[in-house]
């Protein structure tokens, strides 16, 4: 008989380890111990896993020994300075932050996309895409396994829980102050409201207000966020010379990202041939009959795992152009689901 | 002395109305008599233009004698049916709305960007592109007349207010039923909440939501607007054969229509060059710092006239393609003022 694996879950009190407790406690028990790790501040505390109650230990070099497998869900510097000791302890670390993302030696996993790439991990290290890049990334795989995928053009709606507490916090207090008011109408009255309430993290209100920003600055007016949909898009599907071109914008919806994307293809694309694909695709739902309000919006796919997918269109200027538009819960797929995903993957290597 | 030309203002009592009498009394005066027409329930009510109280008079084939333009600010089959009478007894029509946008005899214009065609009007009628196109129009116009446009891709966030009262008193009572709950991180607990205030026009809730829809079905997944905003873009710029892909998503802000629009050229493209075309170009702004958090929303531009420009990329990997975020008040420029420009260009045929 073979061992279980034993899994260290590194950021086990945060938003995203919330959610990973959920998921390890619903998936199939592939795991020997589960070991819950955060910062010393955190330790101590008690949380429920597998049903069984489980106290949350201090990251540290002591506490990351004896694991098989470390479930990195911790902000990226965090993960830069723990991650290579839990790898020189003996775990294998799949991390979910940007850490590594862009490391040509640690692989970028979508276990539906290019679930292989897993194996190969020079660093010890396997690392999983941003949240923004996960929301579509299944549907844009599968359509690419067919069709050829030659060029993308996406704008994102993106939703704020991504950003954290602060984030979530001020859109509450935003959208409660502008309410019920006859705000909206009167240059900078929304900007005046709001600014009571506070921005949060954000550069703008997002209380009936959009803001097309979501990052840091990069090069040439270019956002992090941005330059990110397209490396990763790049090293997921393995190619490097795909053309990207990415606008993300912030909207005030709490948790769900969507996307549009207009993909062009090496071949002739048709809608039905589309549909056929994405309905049966593994982690894609098609949701496609807008006669009759059928697509997926973020109030439909929050707490889902799948990539929704609706709007399936040709281009009618370009017979090689498809039009989509996708959907998915950032906390899930976009965060804690593809990292699980990829760590039951791994634990699968240890019983054969 | 040459004679001021008289105006009718046909839907002088609905929102796009109100937006028209502020513009005609901040306007330079061009106009003789303006006479004030509605549908017979609003005749009597008296309003203000230009400092002065107008009684509003019941639209009929009377009222719509002895005027020399006539501003239509009503639904296409009110247009359809009165229009070609104002014309029959004199007056050159200048139609908001979507009844003649396609005809081939009637020019559909937008002062900055194709004023000549407003002469050449077999028919009488100039016509007024739709809001969500003229968001984008101006700033796409003038760096086609630079670059060469090849083609479109893009995605909008458009306000509810286009859509009526009902559209923004939806919004309204489900903002009052959403704020400050816990709603947006459980399945279908946004659309239940939102169940009890309503969905008002909509086929899902927009509060905390994005909906990938506007306008009415079309042939293969299209919707209406979609397609007008391909049409109406090929007309304007008389590019017959561009290449245009648009999903319309509606988001929840009250005004001004936002885009994230993909510009492929003929010529090579610089960041520097295009901010010179759009920092000089009339109707538009260019607000491109976002280092700095300088990037138009909708909350900034409301109440304003321009098309606002910011977010400017030359795409990575194509040295013919930029990309942009342009934000446009869909009341004002996008209603109202579009039409108003329209008219004032006519009556200056008047004084030659």
């Amino acid at each position: 008989m073979t061992r279980k694996p034993a899994l260290a879950v590194v950021g086990a009190t945060g938003a995203v380890g919330a959610v990973m407790l959920e998921i390890l406690s619903q998936h199939e028990n592939v795991w020997g111990e589960i070991r819950l790790l955060a910062s010393p501040r955190s330790a101590g505390r008690v949380l429920a896993v597998r049903g069984e109650e489980c106290e949350v230990l201090a990251l540290g070099e002591e506490t990351l020994g004896g694991v098989d497998v470390a479930l990195f869900l911790v902000p990226a510097e965090v993960s830069a300075r723990w991650a290579p000791v839990a790898v020189a302890r003996g775990a294998v670390v799949v991390d979910s932050s940007a850490a590594f993302r862009l490391d040509p030696e640690v692989p970028l996993v979508v276990p539906e996309v290019n679930p292989h790439a897993a194996r190969i991990r020079p660093r010890g290290i396997v690392a999983s895409p941003h949240d923004t890049t996960l929301a579509m990334i299944p549907a844009v795989g599968a359509l690419h396994a067919e069709f050829g995928l030659r060029e993308l053009v996406v704008s994102s709606y993106q939703a704020v829980s991504g950003e954290g507490r602060d984030a979530v916090a001020a859109l509450r207090s935003q959208l409660s102050l502008v309410a019920g008011t006859e705000l909206g109408s009167t240059p900078g009255d929304v900007r005046r409201a709001v600014g009571e309430a506070g921005l949060g993290p954000f550069a703008a209100p997002l209380a009936l207000n959009v803001m097309p920003w979501a990052g840091v600055p990069a090069d040439d007016g270019w956002s992090s966020e941005e330059l990110g949909l397209r490396d990763e898009t790049r090293r997921i599907l393995d190619l490097p010379a795909l053309r990207v071109a990415a606008t993300c914008v912030r909207v005030p919806v709490l948790t769900a990202h969507s996307l549009t994307v207009h993909a062009r293809f090496e071949r002739e694309v048709t809608v039905e041939r589309a549909h056929e694909i994405l309905a049966t695709s593994p982690g894609v739902v098609l949701y496609d009959d807008p006669a009759s309000g059928g697509f997926p919006t973020p109030a439909d796919v929050v707490g889902t795992d799948p990539t929704w997918v609706g709007r399936v269109r040709r281009a009618l200027d370009d017979p090689c152009a498809l039009e989509l538009f996708v959907c998915g819960d950032n906390l899930r797929k976009g965060a804690a689901l593809n990292s699980a995903q990829i760590a039951e993957a791994i634990a699968a290597e240890f019983s054969r």
